[in-house]
């Protein structure tokens, strides 16, 4: 070793020891008689401390050091007369006899600081000294840490991780496959998985039992800023077992990794129905580290039979398919621009409002309202019962067809939280959505879609719905966690029987030769005894980002791709040579 | 859960309990008024007993149960009146009181049963059945244990597993890159990594310190009966260290995996330099379960000046630039007939030697050899001195050019220990193979390959010949771990100065603007301050199968390619529709 410990443990029990030191010079102070430099490596800061009184020679040297220089250094571990307790090794300083630089280095493009003065774009392209920074190495030791911590708990449960191929076949269903020519198949491609979907339902039919892989997958998607063509998931499935057997399991997981690498205990992870979390929250995966559910007015009767927004002679709201809203607990004072603002925020194109009603509470408890002249205030204190709005609340309505309107108040919802301060990243709120439609009916293509992929188990009391052909009703044995808002993680029931499964191809569309030419192997697997099974996969970067605090998932990776698929560090996609493509039996054909 | 437990876990303890268990059906035997059958599951068989006087129904029925049918059954644990010790759970049995079909199975095409009748084609095609058997499902649970261990182990010395990206950029030194058409990057490619050589080298710029992965990796060759197109590495790489930490890291690595998947104390991995390896056993990665080391009659003088070997007349050793056997203990009452056999092994075209000289040590200790005619009593006798050989011992020669003789004598080293059966599969010997050679010359190409990769470090010492051009002379800091003769992993001291590193490429031949275009990522990161670093990778699959016992790493994958690269269970790869080709910017380009 070139060292006798690293820059992160030395402490004050280890005074007088003499050590030898590698890293990176980090900052360098000039003190006139003295020269300080902070040394770092992964595991921490050191201070080095060179007289110029005692070495002169040394010193000298050490004061023509640059940034980020590689330095090896002997010497003795002293106490610090100016203690610095911001660092888990500031109570001590090392006196340096010996100092080697083992490398050298250009002045960096920019600062190695937490507060870095580089670009997006520049950082990309020099991503490894941008792995440099504390912050981002611990992004990536964090996952590390949810790694290890996944496997110790499946390995726990019985789990036996599994390599599935990446080398694959392409399939038409899903999203769009990265694809390999073959050399030795001419004319033939393997595909990149999406996902080793079938693979370990495979696995199940081979009676493994408990299957899981922390595993790459790609889809060759146009990118959002959230999506990266290649992606790891954490990617599980058992035999013999029901749903509620699989939500234990993964809650299981969920409240080990919080424990274990966050120090937190869930106490429990609430469920909702797909149709509850669309009522209440407007969205598959609601944030519910605040509540703020939507209230409908559409559906609250008065006794007298006219309901509380109907037949007022305000034709947005008599013409809605649904009026709904949320309460801003304690925002009646926001101003008229404050208000102006949510309005264009929800008319922004994205979101595609037409606009936004809102009742103040006031102090006195009578309700002020943006439609004051259509309802008198007995109704409009009905609104402020129904929200169980209180003095000082702001009652925030959007009215139109149901689907769009849940949309756009589930993005008001959550501006609102932010204004708020709601959405607390050191809080953790985790939520099963249950029971999500088995199907759904794409306008464009005038057929159904599985929502989550044909293998996907419709439950048991709606199969008659699927016979009878209300397709659109039928609910599946599917379920995601969502924390925070995100969805991390996802899985179903499978189809285990032959008959339903092909009964499912046909829905989709799929030819029963198109059936078995795509999933011939699973179709003939069912003939042979496939088990009942179930799983779940987890969006390992984005369960990463979400432990992190984090929006991005870029930052959890450590070479990510940006938004044209390209790594800028290694400049890749690049050209390949005549020859290769010859090879590979394929040409390209360049579209100017 | 479908079941109370599973089919390995019941005891003599659990008698009287009602169980519920889930498996599949191994087989059934019908005695006229009990019918058995024995359930299967990952974890076990227990048997089920129906009476057909207490149960005439439920035995009726499980009559007509096929193999491989998915059963769920409830009955009461019972303990058997014949025991069968050859099981865990050989004490119990279980009377059945409720049994339901949760699928049915056709015939499958071959026998789940150890000694299957299906052939490798069948049984490749029906993966998901071969994974039934239990020796099969074994080797992936060995697997398993493997990287849970290897795990362990890196994690508890600091190690941060990071993920490094698969789609790369191609790059034409080494083997054949798999490559992806870009969708969004017209005309351009990603490549698959034939390692992850380069990101492993920046994430120790980065600061790292101590990397590993457990990674997929892919090379386009044509496959011999061991290689897949895609493989699996244990890859590492550390920083601030000298070669002689990273081979006691690693030896402590492998140690742990003796230890701790097969229960076994390796006491120490003993080192040789490749010269010795090549002097004494013709292969840098010899079988050391057996000794059997090469002796040279070339290089043994006689105290006369003349040496044993040469002036005698006999033309092939005369003329020999090495002369060299081996002594097979025991072997001298090998027959006429073995001794032609091992003449011909030894002529076949993939060893192409010319000839075999033997030498038999009588039990009175006289020689007798088939080139009496050349050597008189006295030479023959020192001949087996050179050898140490006893009586009752065969000595073998060969004869000619020094590499290739060498290599021959290699092949027919181990064919001896095949016949003495000294290749034990539990018995396990590792060994350090050491300072390779930086350079290998290629007659074809006229030029120096690296025999590694071109970031490997030449000997410190060996510097100055890089510098006197004597190429094939320089020494690498490189390393391989050999386990019973099998190359398992290899690594090496990375260059970190840049300088060597241009150095290194102009001897590859590679010019400043190919090295540029091609590594200038890494070129440039070595300008920002690169540490010291060495590292090592392992080849998963052929770790597995040696700690496994078994010569094809195809048993311990889950789902191999066959030696055409294909996937003969999905029918991968397959041809891709005249639209995703469009997208991919690419045409076929068939030669019939």
């Amino acid at each position: 070793m070139l060292r006798t410990n690293t820059c992160g443990e030395l402490r004050i029990t280890d005074i007088n020891k003499t050590v030898t030191l590698c890293g990176w010079l980090q900052r360098s102070r000039d003190m006139g008689g003295v020269t300080f430099i902070d040394l770092r490596d992964r595991y921490g800061l050191t201070q080095l401390v060179f007289n110029m009184e005692t070495h002169a020679e040394l010193t000298e040297k050490a004061r023509k050091l640059g940034r980020e220089f590689v330095l090896q250094v002997t010497g003795l571990v002293k106490e610090r007369s100016s203690k610095n307790n911001q660092l888990p090794t500031g109570d001590i300083e090392i006196i340096v006899e010996t100092l080697t630089v083992l490398n050298e280095s250009q002045t960096p493009p920019f600062t190695i600081e937490e507060n870095t003065d580089g670009g997006d774009d520049l950082r990309m392209k020099y991503r490894y000294l941008d792995l440099r920074r504390t912050s981002v190495r611990a992004n990536l030791q964090l996952r590390h840490k949810v790694a290890q911590q996944t496997r110790a708990f499946l390995d726990k449960q019985e789990f036996i991780e599994v390599e599935t191929p990446v080398l694959i076949k392409s399939t038409p269903e899903g999203a769009r496959d990265f694809v390999v020519p073959s050399r030795m198949n001419q004319g033939q491609f393997y595909a990149l998985p999406q996902s080793p979907q079938t693979f370990k339902q495979l696995l199940m039919v081979s009676g493994f039992d408990r299957y899981y892989q922390i595993v790459k997958c790609f889809r060759d998607e146009d990118l959002r800023a959230d999506r990266q063509p290649e992606f790891t998931q954490i990617d599980c499935e058992m035999s013999f077992v029901e749903q509620e057997d699989v939500l234990n399991m993964f809650e299981g997981l969920i409240k080990h990794l919080f424990l274990h690498v966050k120090g937190i205990e869930i106490e429990s992870v609430p469920r909702i129905t797909y149709t509850e979390a669309m009522k209440y929250y407007g969205s598959d995966k609601p944030d519910t580290r605040f509540e703020m559910k939507f209230v409908s007015l559409s559906d609250i009767y008065e006794p007298q039979t006219s309901n509380l927004v109907s037949g007022n002679g305000f034709k947005i709201f008599d013409e809605a398919e649904l009026v709904v809203g949320i309460c801003a607990k304690g925002c009646a004072n926001y101003t008229r621009k404050q208000l102006d603002e949510l309005t264009d925020f929800v008319k922004r194109p994205q979101i595609g409002a037409t606009g936004l009603v809102y009742a103040r509470v006031n102090p006195d408890g009578s309700v002020k309202s943006s439609v004051d002249k259509f309802y008198d205030e007995e109704t409009l204190s009905a609104w402020a019962k129904a929200f169980g709005a209180e003095p000082n609340d702001l009652i925030l309505i959007m009215a139109g067809q149901k689907e769009k309107t849940r949309k756009a108040l589930s993005e008001l919802r959550l501006e609102i939280a932010n204004r708020l301060d709601l959405r607390d990243k050191n809080k953790f709120s985790c939520l099963w959505v249950l029971d999500f439609p088995l199907l759904e009916y794409n306008e464009e293509e005038q057929r159904y879609f599985a929502m989550h992929h044909p293998f996907t188990a419709p439950k048991p009391e709606d199969i008659l719905l699927l016979n009878e052909g209300k397709l659109g009703e039928v609910r599946a044995n599917a379920y995601d966690l969502v924390i925070n808002g995100v969805e991390v993680g996802g899985g179903s029931v499978r189809i285990h029987n032959k008959q339903l499964q092909a009964k499912m191809f046909e829905i989709l569309g799929f030819s029963s030769e198109l059936a078995m030419a795509q999933f011939g192997f699973l179709m003939n697997a069912f003939e042979f005894g496939a088990p009942p099974h179930a799983g779940i996969a987890f969006g390992f970067d984005r369960l990463c980002s979400v432990f992190g605090g984090v929006d991005s998932i870029r930052d959890f990776i450590a070479f990510p791709k940006n938004n044209s698929g390209r790594d800028v560090m290694i400049d890749a996609p690049g050209e390949i040579d005549q020859k290769q493509l010859s090879e590979l039996h394929i040409a390209l054909n360049i579209q100017s």
